[in-house]
């Protein structure tokens, strides 16, 4: 499964039962937080999600509604005897903010806790079946988008040419590396005519807190599902810019402009108690187009 | 009205819908918040408190359960706009602790914000009619307790005896304030005739985490109300004492020996999913004891 939970969905401030910014990325076995504003260990526990597999948590500025659950987090990891190591990414100075929590509490954590400073864009972790790239996008405070893309997969195995040619199972894997087939006669059969394309690899970006920036949309090119904020609807243009922000519309377009596959928009103001207005808006100009609500999961 | 509203009650983790330590202590036109654990300002949402006379906050100690909460309170009174005055009671490197954070994201507070680090007992808060007064209590780090006591109230008039000496409404502020009074003959009635003592002063005692310790009983000596924390059952006695907090027996004891008017216990284990039988313990030493439960309001 490749899939993304939705943990905080407002912006700024705690609101109409909305929570700040945080969600959990799936990929198979992985598990990844992007964000952790205050209150995201309330929101695992209310949502059931068991937190152990994360090893590696995306922070992508340092506003507080971004972060402030982190070191609750981290310190609740401690107390439940955590052993794993476990990597933070983020703009500078975390570290030295984690840290000066954890001198007056006497806190020792029986875990390595590894902090990532993110200086430029680029790649911040490569695993054999999915990587997460980091791109810059336009905040207030340094801030980072972050792009979850599968791996190219190995082809599928075509079953029926398989029964054909009578082969053994033990060769399975060599025809998914790739490697042509040999009969006991000697015969070679081409890998192509015993294996199918494999699916096209997915992909999610997450694009945090920014203004509108076309830049985001060449970083996220044919994506398949896109989260980028949306913190007012068009009628607030000005605030948005002023704050440094997007409308609904301004996401909307980011996601056309990246021919994605899906959007949803998120980090909503509080000035809005109901969001229908926001969605509509947004569907406008890319039809595909959903809420980030909290507690649901979106299929990548 | 004075009263404490329960804002979290659970220790160290949020489990089982309950959250890390925090009280709103209400005293008149004052509003006191003590501790702030992390999702402190979620709860303030969810119970409908208005925050906004809130001008003292007290921090026991610097363990996470007690101020994770904290920053996201602070800077969402600076997002709404406060410019009171506002005063931060605590031990030593909250201030570091804070403005390290507030550093990063260019934050900057539109309204005063004073750090009071405690370092001994005595008088923290002196107003017209309530003092606040902390004593240390003991616990792993420096960590204090705090005594709101109501100041000596001025006497009742009695209306009976005013109406027989017919005395004008314009001396009754005089008399309140213990003068005589001096009929258009010249005759001097005395004060005692004309009021009645007063009701005794009320007060609230805040024990914060501590290991079972009989110098807070002579601190909180005929408190009204007494919350003294009680993360385990008795049978837990040997994990109390390793973790320097106290059983639901010694808090009762040490509201026994203060001579307490009614115990409120707290700071529950997340072992205990329901809390029936440590109420019923602590009962079983004092009788008027409750559960500190969260979104209840005590009177003191």
């Amino acid at each position: 499964m490749f899939a993304v939970t939705i943990l905080g969905s407002n912006s700024a401030l705690p609101m109409h039962n909305r929570h700040p910014t945080s969600q959990l990325v799936q990929f198979g076995e992985y598990q990844f937080l992007v964000d952790c504003g205050e209150g995201t260990q309330m929101q695992m526990n209310r949502f059931k999600i068991k937190r152990n597999r994360i090893r590696h948590i995306f922070i992508s500025h340092l506003h507080g509604d971004h972060y402030f659950g982190l070191p609750g987090l981290l310190a609740g990891y401690g107390l439940n005897g955590r052993t794993e190591d476990l990597w933070v990414y983020s703009p500078p100075m975390l570290k030295e903010i984690i840290e000066i929590q954890f001198g007056p509490s006497d806190t020792v954590l029986p875990y390595p806790l590894h902090f990532v400073s993110i200086e430029k864009g680029g790649i911040l972790l490569d695993e054999p079946s999915i990587r997460v790239k980091c791109f810059r996008v336009s905040h207030s405070v340094p801030c980072w988008g972050f792009l979850f893309e599968e791996k190219e997969k190995q082809p599928k195995l075509n079953m029926e040419k398989l029964a054909q040619y009578q082969i053994p199972a033990t060769d399975f894997r060599r025809l998914k590396a790739g490697e042509d087939f040999i009969t006991p006669e000697g015969k070679i059969i081409p890998n192509g005519e015993l294996t199918l394309p494999p699916d096209a690899p997915r992909s999610y970006a997450f694009c945090a807190d920014t203004l509108y920036d076309e830049t985001i949309a060449s970083h996220c090119r044919d994506v398949s599902l896109l989260y980028h904020e949306a913190t007012y609807l068009k009628s607030n243009y000005e605030k948005a810019k002023r704050h440094m922000h997007s409308t609904t519309q301004e996401a909307a377009t980011i996601a056309k402009k990246a021919n994605a596959g899906r959007l949803i928009i998120g980090h909503f103001s509080s000035r809005y108690e109901t969001l229908d207005a926001m969605v509509e808006e947004a569907r406008e100009i890319f039809p595909n187009t959903d809420l980030a609500l909290e507690g649901v999961t979106y299929l990548v």
